[in-house]
């Protein structure tokens, strides 16, 4: 069975790129971090109102990423975000980033809840936790 | 015995630094690269040299990151390099980034020789293996 | 009578703001050159062709900008861009960037076309000259 | 008579460079954006205190910059900055940025302080005026 994905198209442009003409790799997660804004805001739960109102912190805990082939200035490329596992505190999740004709980069992402107060983990608000069930129930 | 290690200090400052005051963590990555870009230099071997008129590159094909604690604009932070493994066209670094008091990021980066042409694969040119070896040799 | 614009909308997302929560002004000029980047594909004319294939460059020679009001985190702004000026190898822009109820900047930008192996300028190659002056003459 | 300066010198890094292999001009204003942050601290008042503590922000409300010539990858450049004005609540500074032969890019910013609790101007508080004060009436 697939898991259910999010997907977000993103074009490389002139500004992400390097010297080599090809995607500088801080720029992946810039726009790997605002693929992830997106699918939050998807969730009914955006960030504007978690980080801004709430206080709640979703800062990236571990994050291990294959680089698997360059994208070019121009190419467009998309972004699939799945759901690998809600714990207590914790989210882990899967991304792929494809080209037209191939993988570019996969990543795992681990993200904790926490207080933007004291940075100190917490368990996920109930309303957030359900968010995420209904999105990962999906059928895709 | 402890590994050779090449160190860089920075200061986080206000452009590193996102709505809830700490390090945004594709900008750790863009300081990262300023680090092994010092290192290249370190070793005689500047990336003006290897990437503009050599041609070599020098991708980045994995990176494993574990962010342990945040740093907070203002904070001075040390970027501890170290070689695990050179291999035929590949190069194994560890990187621990340490603030006043604790570590605060830890990264395992697989770099790849490329040329600037084609992308391809290629083995480290001698006189680079040697300045890569010549590091590692140093007693600490 | 009103100068012809080209709009683009942009989200103000996590990773343009600042420990203020509001956009890091550096950003406001990335995002910019991202909607200039989108008008000159709109020209048929994308940097891809213009930058990568016929090594024709636009770099920017003059930014006079008025930033009126901040811009949050969340906020949708909209960019609208008209010609000023065309000149042989120079381009004057105008652009105005709007937030919900107000102005949040102002820009005027001069580029010139410039030859990417001397980075000398150059006049505007015949088609570009075109492609502008259909975009001008447009009725809005 | 010469304004006093504080400079600061940068290496144009591989991050900071485009396609072409010069200066992405949003970075230069990052940098420029860190050269300021370093002359508060010179000033004896870092942005730490006046943002983070005392909550007075320092947003740029004006900024005319030329670029006079491209700088490239690996090159040294320096900033020179020097007061133009010192108003109630506004301050003028004036920016050239030079390369190893020529002025590669000039720039008038305008700051202004504020409160960052409500985004609107404040008079300089006293302490940062005297030493502002202290700075301009150095004898160079």
């Amino acid at each position: 069975m697939q898991p259910v994905e999010f997907i977000a198209e993103r074009l490389v442009r002139f500004s992400d790129c390097d010297p080599a003409g090809i995607v500088f790799f801080p720029n992946y997660f810039r726009m790997l971090n605002g693929v992830v804004e997106d699918w939050w805001a998807h969730l009914g739960k955006p960030w504007t109102e978690l980080v801004s109102k709430r206080r709640v912190g979703t800062p990236t805990v571990q994050l291990d990423t294959s680089f698997v082939l360059p994208s070019n200035f121009g190419d467009t490329i998309r972004f699939h975000l799945s759901v690998e596992r809600l714990g207590t505190s914790s989210l882990v999740l899967q991304h792929v980033v494809v080209g037209a004709d191939s993988a570019r980069m996969r990543a795992r992402q681990v993200l904790v809840a926490t207080s933007l107060d004291n940075h100190k983990a917490i368990p996920w608000p109930d309303d957030v936790r359900q968010a995420i069930n209904r999105f990962t129930e999906r059928t895709s």
